[in-house]
């Protein structure tokens, strides 16, 4: 492999740990690559690929010969938000297996522990009660965004046969899913839906999409799952709709503010499950992998993988 | 189709309402079909096959013409013990789609819910507390029983990213996992399984197999799942084993009476997961799909779907 000149930055200022498991990793999957991990620089105008994880606004603005920015994980609003950041320097996301099979287990668990009513029979073992219910034989699922994301969770849930409607505002094909190409198909899949789950990647046109005209139209009794990010969901909105049981619960994994505030009302709320953003964490040795697959290709002038359109926002 | 002479009961005292939607839906399938519903028996000498579930003992001796005895659900075991069985009568389990992704559903969760401390973060949400954790990327499962349902369960296991080895006495193949066809094989898995799910059929060569020479064996922190039959479990061998954290937790949806009794240690055993035998339901409807097609096969005397090897006991 030829190799770039330059190095590669790793700024990701919260997560230490990852940062250095990362640089690790990369060095060596990539023989002679010079990795820096945020403050220490070295000389900025080395520096070709940023490894970002919610890096200091303005930061990258210092490197003159920077040409791409990788997010450490799928989201890259972080990213997009930094008004510093140099026009023509391309944008990708780092969606690994692990992270796309994390975040399938997770919804499984929000949507199984809600179908067959799993806390009932906590309820009922601690007071000795032996009371089988049934369920019914299946729960129609309505999953916002049909990207990698969206896509395997869809499929996941079909496998365990459920029906399951994806919806995303380009219309693009989800694996197995009946697709709704337009806002107007969104609003009349929702009455139908015993579980609406989150998957939509944040931009102008999706932050408060959870908010009251959606709720207005979800089914009584059902699930919200929201494990995309915070913005999406207005959480006053929330509120009231759980008051009139659409939806009857939510289960959260992102909030507006993270960690969520110790005064927040969502943590005593009895319909509401808290998480503390843990549904799909980014594995630093799978996403090397996609890192270096990513300086290869830099080095040697082809595609990148999971390029992110800026106008679009993802 | 032809119809053969002769009626079909349906002998599930316990489960009047299943047994009505059954009759129900065989009449609507099979044109002609005379459905009979304990007690209302008839002539029993038109009696050409019963669906049981927890007959009376003796009760099938009953009927001269008797041809097929079919369970109404995966386990047979209630009318192998049935000394009264006339020979010659052939038994046939009923597994359906829906029973087999039902069981997938529940051992899922009760895994997921382990790998992930899902109950950590109820805990901390009752703090108020904030503190992602991380989990480790895979969990090796050791599945015992290949057939339909402990293939099945293999199979989603691995599609979620978990190593799975799989062991059945004859050592059939399982689909992708591992397969363990020896006892000793059994022995090499065990202490490197985080969750070991028990799936056999219940016969004079697994009863009491979930005992203390196994539970020495697994790894300390591993998770024991019981959704076969209570009696694959010595209960006094698991409280002993949970006191040494092998397992350190169980999740028991079968035991050796049914409902467990009330003055039962397991109920208020904080290592202990109760759920009253609902891991995987037989639906009447899908259950008369296939009681429907081995009528017809019996009709135009073709070899029948799901039989059971009476020696084997499964």
């Amino acid at each position: 492999m030829d190799s770039v000149n330059g190095s590669l930055l790793i700024l990701m200022p919260d997560r230490e740990d990852d940062a250095g498991l990362l640089a690790a990793n990369l060095r060596e999957m990539v023989a002679g690559l010079e990795v820096r991990i945020w403050p220490e620089l070295g000389d900025p105008a080395d520096v070709r690929m940023v490894v970002s994880w919610r890096h200091p606004p303005g930061a990258l603005g210092r490197f003159p010969n920077l040409d791409v920015v990788a997010s450490f994980g799928a989201g890259v609003e972080h990213i997009l938000v930094d008004k510093g950041l140099p026009s023509g320097v391309r944008i990708v996301r780092t969606v690994d297996e692990s992270l796309v099979r994390d975040m399938v287990e997770y919804v499984l668990l929000a949507v199984v522990t809600w179908r067959r009513r799993w806390e009932s029979f906590q309820l009922n073992q601690a007071k000795g009660l032996w009371a089988p219910q049934s369920y019914p034989a299946q729960t129609s699922v309505l999953v916002l965004g049909a990207g990698r994301l969206g896509g395997a969770v869809s499929k996941a849930l079909i496998d365990l046969g459920h029906r399951v409607a994806s919806w995303s505002r380009t219309g693009s094909e989800s694996q197995g899913a009946r697709c709704l190409e337009v806002e107007g198909a969104l609003c009349e899949a929702l009455p139908h839906a015993e579980g609406v789950i989150c998957l939509l990647p944040l931009s102008s046109e999706t932050e408060g999409i959870l908010s009251r005209p959606m709720f207005e139209r979800m089914k009584e009794g059902s699930l919200l799952v929201n494990v995309a990010r915070g913005r999406h969901l207005v959480e006053e909105d929330l509120l009231d709709a759980l008051k009139r049981g659409r939806p009857a619960h939510a289960v959260l994994d992102v909030f507006r503010e993270e960690p969520l505030p110790a005064a927040h009302s969502f943590w005593t709320h009895p319909k509401i499950t808290v998480t503390p953003h843990v549904a799909a964490l980014t594995d630093p040795k799978e996403a090397a992998r996609r890192v270096a697959e990513n300086w290869r290709r830099l080095s040697e002038g082809e595609d990148l993988l999971d390029v992110v359109d800026v106008e679009r926002g993802y």
